[in-house]
């Protein structure tokens, strides 16, 4: 396999007409494939992008295109072998494959899960519950999101071929903007091999992802207001970004996401004896060596009590003779190449600048040995252990993107806070201690700086994902250095893709606008009781307004009885006279609540299967015997269940008494079957 | 009154040295006040703002930060009539006044509310529920929001000198975070004054607010990734901000908020006999003189049906004509003179360029003859309404910062959202009809592009708030040309001040970390029951485990009698039988956790005073005949109303079955005591 890496634009492959560069076997040196030095049209695949993807994808609901990214998983989730096998060839361990290739693919399963449960079944996303914004209700304000209709430019890494796309790309999808995807040139021909098998299998909208595979000549200038550019990086590049016209003048949206200084901080309550003490030996060993250390997440500072310095770098050391450094789609090796010889170059330049203050530890970046592979041919380096002062100021400011990393000292917690801020922001910190107290003293002074922070200790290591691995439903990027962008997190990366507008209207044209029904917006008397309505029959607005009901003292003392609540202010007319918000017996709230089950429930067998659930119950306004009640139970939001006969129906449910007082305001959850039985 | 307006640093009021430069009367041109050419220490308050202001802030609670924002609105409240009489020499007249000081006094009541109701009595806000992210459910992950240790500075426009700074430093104050307030030069006299008397009132920490009456110079340079610049200004300001090095390399955090050509929409279904039709002729009159037109927010293109286009030219005429241009102190004045003689001629200029493409149909920008003042001394333009074809540029490009408006037709509700896009982006649409199908379709085309949109129609129009005004609760700002920031919108903009951060760590750490017990933390056994402690008393983890009792066919049948909820899958075991989710009869949901409470509930009067509500209530297992069932309760937020001599405390509630499955889960909210009675 040589072949010139096509680029996937405007609904074809293309194959630029120049011979293109080689990319090389990160072990052998051979050619894995060539990329083009013109690429495509990248104005076409803009206005494609934007004319055929972004109003496909607009016309799907959440829930569709969750429903995509799911397939999609599944689809690739049976061709992973294809894509550890070429992914060897970037350097990757059968370990570091599990990262790029199963996590990106965990990534998309998240988001499909994640779009189903957690946003509607429409094209609108409301953010937050209605305010009204005058008395007499007839005015509130709603905010929603919507798609953007510009076009998602994902600018990727090498050193993540597979998640870097999926990780960017899925978030996009589910916000229904289509992707533009520019891979890093050292690895892109795994990152065209994903993206050919997902074209292959017609899962997704035409449009909805592009492969730019050659250089982005021209793109961002081509940019405007509704498009938005999501880079990996340098932090040199990123800065270039910023500055770029299209940014700081065109209104294009930028986020980015840069190498940062992470750094472990070993707890002040840690010694020796403890498990969390080899529980930081451990994952600092993993972290180092993972990927080769080419990830943005890794460990570069190695933060520990002074005093035990030394035999924090013993505990390392002795980990680190046992990483296997070779060819990495052999079976024993823990530890591969960097991806390319240019790279190993850069690398040893850093570890040259960082022993300007440091001294080396553990290993000799001169000296390694891969086993079964060539040490000329192949970027291999050794895993090496610094150690410098606190005072030093490389150990902050120098990253060697590779198995590197440095020890320093601290006295007191404050000094670990100040030493963990100097990497002037960072992705992701981790903190091993089993004392909450320092736990919570280290996460609050470390959490400005850092997107993500790990606190490692017994009662979590067994399940902990570790210090380097981002998560699909935790945000991933960090302040400062580290860019200051966001991405993943689960619904919170969805809406980077969308504006979020607040619209001010009637009660009825909010419901309009949003597909859910606004508190104070025309009621429909449906003809029928709503609860003999299918999914497929009930609309928004029906409404049943019940009778009224008495409620007795003998109720409530009949409630009381049968479910053992005797609380005083139900049982006990002196005591409850004395209460200060009741002044006298008041009836059980939930007695409030079931009585309006009463009224409002159709006994016999309809489409309504059963109540769920009851969200944002609040007792208003004290019932006390002799009061009556009614209830008016609206329908607010129906979401079909995909993969069900039924669907979920939320309705407004308003208590009230004689008077007019709302006694109860809540929300009812029911499952309603999608069509009505024949019978 | 010509004093040198002087800076509020490092905790004192500062002189500066020079005589500095006249800021003259809108309407008589003679000199209100100088401003210094100089300015204070700017390096010095920067870093009084991080080690004073920062950390005093820090200490309190969201709740004792609002509680000074809630002391501050009201003191400020009382003394409105001396900013009156300061502010009409910035050329507003009264109407202007209830924007610019009431607005601003508005906000801080607001945030003052906002943060008590929707934020908790702690220093860390959670954002979001728990992550499980392991099947063991020993490792969670939380995100939560902290301050960031920097310091915000704001950089406001002439237009809303006292608004426009209490709008952004409530947000900020909120968060935690200290503010440095750069009035603009014509109107700082009026921030000066209000800041004047909030130092004096003394009841803001030291630091919180400082103010800078003079250049910035040198301030950005020394700004870093914990801190932040808002800036409301020009899009061309903006541009040099989002270009200068600490944004691109030091990862100062930007918000800009400029300046943009907001249109309003006459809706396709409206007649020129329609109350909508009126509404909006009457609402452009308004938009286009409130604050003489000198609002980022007002009205630039009013997009109508091309039919009706004559017609809303007359009606708008009509309406301009009892207009009275004036001295704005005067009670009959309806509008009063631009800020400033050079804003006139920006304003000239814009409209000569507007004429290139549009003609003046009402009006004339070289003629004005204010009453009580002199049109040479006082910056006096009349309203002034143009009138351009769909294909002209220059309305969607050229912004007369001054009372003018352009009236453009349109024929298809596409044509009117693409004319609304050439905007490319503003802050703020309006949307005229009383067709809720044309309201969604209008909205969600233009919803990408604009940061809020009014609809308005008959129903609401008693109650709106007006195309211009943005308000606290409402996210304000827009993409684009608008600037790309969000202000305001509640809580939405006192997070843009915090870092988010992924917390991940075991339940007990998470926990400590976020104050509110997570899923999975231990339980105390509390010794007595929980209930019977104050809320001075109540540790966060404290938990009542209930004895089990067994749930009766009886009871089912009790239940159902007394409370009329007779549903067939409680009473009629045939069908029961056939529902697809029960396969026989069930307990109610509501006798479950009716049951639960007559478990767990202490009936004795003590410190628990009431249930007011319950939150996020999922039955998870049905509950038969037979089955036994148990309830934990334990303590999982404590928060002390301020003004009350009791406080909430939310309860997790787990009811389970015999064989350990959860039937139940959800938030039990009590209002408790804040000391035990003495009896």
């Amino acid at each position: 396999m040589t072949a010139l890496l096509e680029s996937y634009a405007q609904g074809a492959w293309y194959r630029a007409p120049d011979e293109g560069m080689p990319l090389a076997d990160a072990t052998t040196g051979e050619t894995v494939a060539r990329l083009s030095r013109t690429g495509p049209d990248v104005a076409g695949m803009l206005d494609y992008g934007r004319r055929v993807g972004g109003p496909a994808l607009r016309g799907l609901t959440f829930h569709e295109r969750a429903a995509a990214l799911k397939s999609l998983a599944k689809h690739l989730n049976g061709l992973t072998a294809e894509f550890h096998a070429l992914s060897h060839r970037t350097g990757a361990t059968r370990r570091d494959n599990a990262f790029d290739v199963d996590g990106g693919i965990g990534a998309l399963f998240s988001y499909a899960s994640k779009g189903t449960r957690e946003l509607p079944d429409d094209t609108v996303l409301p953010d937050g519950a209605a305010e009204r914004l005058g008395r007499g209700g007839t005015f509130v304000g709603q905010h929603v999101y919507t798609s953007r209709p510009g076009v998602a430019v994902q600018i990727n890494a090498f050193n993540f071929p597979v998640w870097g796309m999926l990780e960017k790309f899925a978030p996009a999808f589910l916000a229904g903007v289509p992707s533009i995807v520019k891979p890093a040139s050292q690895t892109a021909y795994l990152t065209e091999l994903v993206v050919r098998r997902i074209v292959e299998s017609g899962l997704l909208p035409e449009g909805a992802l592009q492969l730019l595979a050659g250089p982005p000549s021209g793109l961002l200038d081509r940019l405007g207001p509704q498009d938005s550019v999501a880079f990996t990086g340098s932090a040199e590049t990123g800065a270039k970004l910023r500055a770029h016209p299209a940014v700081v003048h065109g209104g294009v949206r930028l986020g980015v996401e840069a190498d940062s200084l992470n750094c472990s901080v070993l707890g002040p309550d840690v010694t020796p004896q403890d498990p969390e003490f080899a529980l930081f030996a451990d994952q600092l060993v993993t972290e180092m060596t993972v990927k080769t250390g080419q990830k943005c997440t890794a460990i570069r500072r190695a933060i520990v009590p002074e005093h035990l310095a030394d035999e924090v770098v013993a505990a390392v050391g002795e980990r680190l003779e046992s990483v296997v450094v070779g060819d990495p789609a052999q079976e024993g090796t823990t530890m591969g190449p960097l991806v390319a010889l240019d790279r190993r170059t850069e690398v040893r330049a850093a570890v040259h600048r960082l022993l300007g203050s440091a001294e080396a530890v553990v290993g000799d970046p001169e000296r390694c040995s891969p086993v079964g592979a060539d040490p000329q041919r192949g970027a291999f380096v050794p895993p090496l252990l610094l150690r410098a002062g606190s005072g030093a100021a490389e150990p902050h400011e120098v990253e060697a993107f590779g198995p590197v990393s440095t020890v320093i000292g601290y006295r007191t917690t404050q000094d670990a806070v100040d030493l963990a801020a100097r990497g002037r922001g960072s992705l992701v910190a981790s903190v091993v201690t089993a004392d909450p107290g320092a736990a919570r003293e280290l996460v609050a002074g470390m959490a400005p700086w850092h997107g993500r922070i790990l606190v490692l200790d017994r009662d979590d290591a067994g399940e902990s994902t570790g210090h380097g691995a981002p998560l699909p439903v935790l945000v991933h990027g960090g302040p400062g250095r580290a860019g200051g962008g966001e991405e993943l997190g689960g619904i919170r990366s969805v809406v980077h893709h969308m504006q979020r507008t607040a619209v001010q209207a009637s009660p009825d044209t909010a419901t309009a606008v949003t597909g859910r029904w606004t508190p104070g917006a025309r009621r429909r008397d449906a003809g029928v009781h709503p609860f003999r309505k299918s999914l497929a029959e009930l609309r928004i607005g029906d409404t049943v307004a019940s009778g009224r009901r008495t409620v007795s003292l003998e109720d409530i003392g009949r409630f009381a009885e049968l479910t053992g609540d005797t609380f005083y202010a139900h049982t006990d007319p002196e005591a409850a006279a004395a209460n200060p918000l009741f002044g006298g017996i008041v009836a059980h709230g939930y007695l409030v609540v079931s009585l309006a089950a009463g009224l409002f429930v159709d006994p016999a067998p309809g489409p309504v299967l059963a109540n769920f659930g009851v969200d944002n119950l609040r007792f208003l306004t004290p019932v006390k015997a002799g009061d009556s009640i009614a209830v008016t139970l609206t329908a607010k939001q129906i979401t079909p269940r995909a993969n069900a006969d039924y669907g979920e129906v939320r309705w407004d449910a308003v208590v009230d008494n004689a008077e007019g007082d709302p006694v109860a305001t809540y929300d009812v959850l029911t499952l309603v079957a999608k069509e009505r039985s024949q019978d």
